[in-house]
């Protein structure tokens, strides 16, 4: 093998990878990318098994091949490399010798025949889906994905469709975030049914929309994996959570009766103050809602207590609700400056939080009992 | 006590004192700062008993007194705060009330009697000196301060006054960064000895310089104290360590005998990209010193081996000299991008680094044996 290829081309793509190349180091091999030559391409690969990322990159290949080096050590190496050509050859005795101007380095590489064989495509079953949508959906709902790794079913975004929507759902138990993506032409028997993307896959899925911020992917899914082709030239590979999401349906009030109008970073910014003097561990805080005014307070034994009053639009019943400061400042934070909406109906139910710009967005917090 | 003073002009000051605060929790009093309004001036003190720090602000006192409060409590609180009036009293229960616009806190805050009793001023033997030289010292000489504890006598930065000159060094037994500072008046007799200032007490400093960048500040020294004093408005007190300082000299060659000179840029880059490749213990890398070139190289024996051939001026005699790249690429980085240059007698000797543009500078560092 031998070719030619300029050191940030390179850099950029192992750069890309990196964050895919097995953290946990349960299998050695994994922590390699695998390089391989054909035709005028360089493709690049990594995987964990779970997700896997394949970049494609112009290069002059003078002989064609494939090794697998490990990920972070060639990462590390083209990030002090100058911006010129590289040459890289493997000679018969598992080395690579790179060169870029008067540095060369001399490494050990591996061969491919242990790195897992990678599909990264399902040609049936293909949709199409815009960067800015797939942004989006992430950035509206991501922050509601569950942690807990005992409920593996709410570690990740559930992409369903319904009535030619797309519809993705996150949930923690604590909350909710819900974003309709509209006019989505994709027959996909998975989408009916739903599929549920891991966090992980999510972060990645992210990096292709940052990649190409003007453009649309290619998707398809199969009972297992979701795919991803940007341009030809970034793909995915998610394994699915092979689980069923929960009935988040029934968390959504079908009706509520009470509902205030208020500035986003006005009660954004009043909840971060006040947290301050919250239970370090519930975050707790009081939600005065009277006529025409909310009185957001908390008190700490130790520290004192905490008060703010802000204007808002309401002539319902006057109730206080109690808060995890950290789930509303989450879910307030996603959301445009604008003016949003609280619903509910009592100091107990589900607290439903609307944007006045994005009516395709749903956010329900759980109140806390104080 | 009561009081008004601008939100963002506490918040700058907290914000300055929060580094001196006792992070060892060591007295529960020692997590508080202490705040006390005389005059029209508030003062503002926070100590760990090795480091004090005083701000003087002003503000509109309506009632002298004091209190003391969790620093980082009003630190998060003022850091949400908009920028405004803060009213600030203090009752009877030990309360403070604190309000900006619609929000307020009603604060616990302990009594002042417990917080202890702080000098910032020696009126005796004090000299100025310009926070640009302070800067500079701390610039060149602190990456060599040692970090081990059991030689704390290497933790901090020896000042001494030779001949009209103030000399800062720094040696962790492996290097050494040696700045002179010239055109220094100042008769004292601390200096004369020379005194040890710890690590934490130089990153105040250094905090000073960058809150003063043009000006110039009053020090004044006695046995155990080192007292600043920047526009009577910031003060420190910085316990200097009670210790002899090691005879730095003796690692200084009085001669030697050969001696190469290099573009900074070139070789500080090329001792980067072959860390990469060294053992992760040792960093070690190998310096072939040629004539008129220099070979760069390390082998690590899971990864493989980094060479990087650079030009120099040499003419003495041929000589691999073996070095931890750390302590290199830390040496080299401290000075600008300008030509150095590398003076030695033979590999096993200290290795002696110079900037072409900054004469007052000496490094040395000690070879590998590898």
């Amino acid at each position: 093998m031998k070719l030619t290829i300029q050191s940030q081309i390179l850099r950029d793509a192992i750069n890309k990878v990196l964050s895919v190349v097995d953290k946990k180091n349960s299998r050695p091999i994994l922590t390699n990318c695998l390089i391989k030559s054909q035709g005028q391409k360089l493709e690049l690969i990594a995987t964990d098994l779970e997700v896997s990322a394949k970049i494609l990159l112009n290069a002059q290949i003078e002989q064609e091949g494939s090794f697998c080096i490990n990920s972070k050590n060639i990462a590390d190496i083209l990030r002090e490399l100058p911006n010129d050509d590289v040459i890289m050859s493997v000679d018969n005795n598992n080395l690579l010798n790179l060169t870029c101007k008067n540095i060369n380095y001399s490494l050990l590489v591996t061969s491919t025949e242990e790195f897992p064989q990678l599909s990264f495509q399902n040609s049936s079953s293909e949709f199409r889906l815009k960067t800015k949508q797939i942004a989006q959906i992430i950035n509206k709902t991501s922050h509601a994905i569950s942690t807990d790794e005992t409920r593996l079913y709410l570690n990740g975004i559930y992409l369903q469709m319904t009535d030619s929507k797309l519809r993705a759902v996150a949930i923690d138990g604590h909350r909710l975030a819900l974003l309709d993506t509209h006019e989505f032409i994709g027959e996909n028997k998975f989408l009916v049914d739903g599929v549920i993307v891991p966090r992980k896959g999510i972060s990645e899925l992210k990096k292709i929309a940052d990649t190409y911020p003007e453009d649309d992917v290619s998707i398809s899914l199969d009972d297992s994996f979701m795919f991803v082709n940007a341009r030809n030239e970034y793909y995915l590979s998610i394994r699915l959570i092979a689980r069923e999401y929960p009935k988040y349906q029934t968390v959504i009030p079908s009706k509520t009766t009470n509902r205030f109008h208020i500035d986003r970073n006005a009660i954004l910014n009043a909840v971060k103050r006040i947290k301050i003097l919250s239970n370090e561990k519930t975050n707790g805080v009081k939600l005065n809602i009277q006529k025409n005014e909310i009185v957001i307070s908390t008190n700490h034994p130790a520290l004192g207590q905490a008060t703010e009053t802000l204007p808002i639009t309401y002539d319902g019943k006057a109730t206080e609700i109690g808060f995890n400061a950290k789930y509303l400042i989450e879910s307030l934070s996603v959301l445009n400056e604008t003016d949003v909406t609280f619903e509910f109906n009592n100091e107990l139910s589900p607290v439903v939080i609307k944007a006045d710009d994005l009516p395709e967005f749903l956010g329900i917090i759980m109140p806390l009992k104080l």
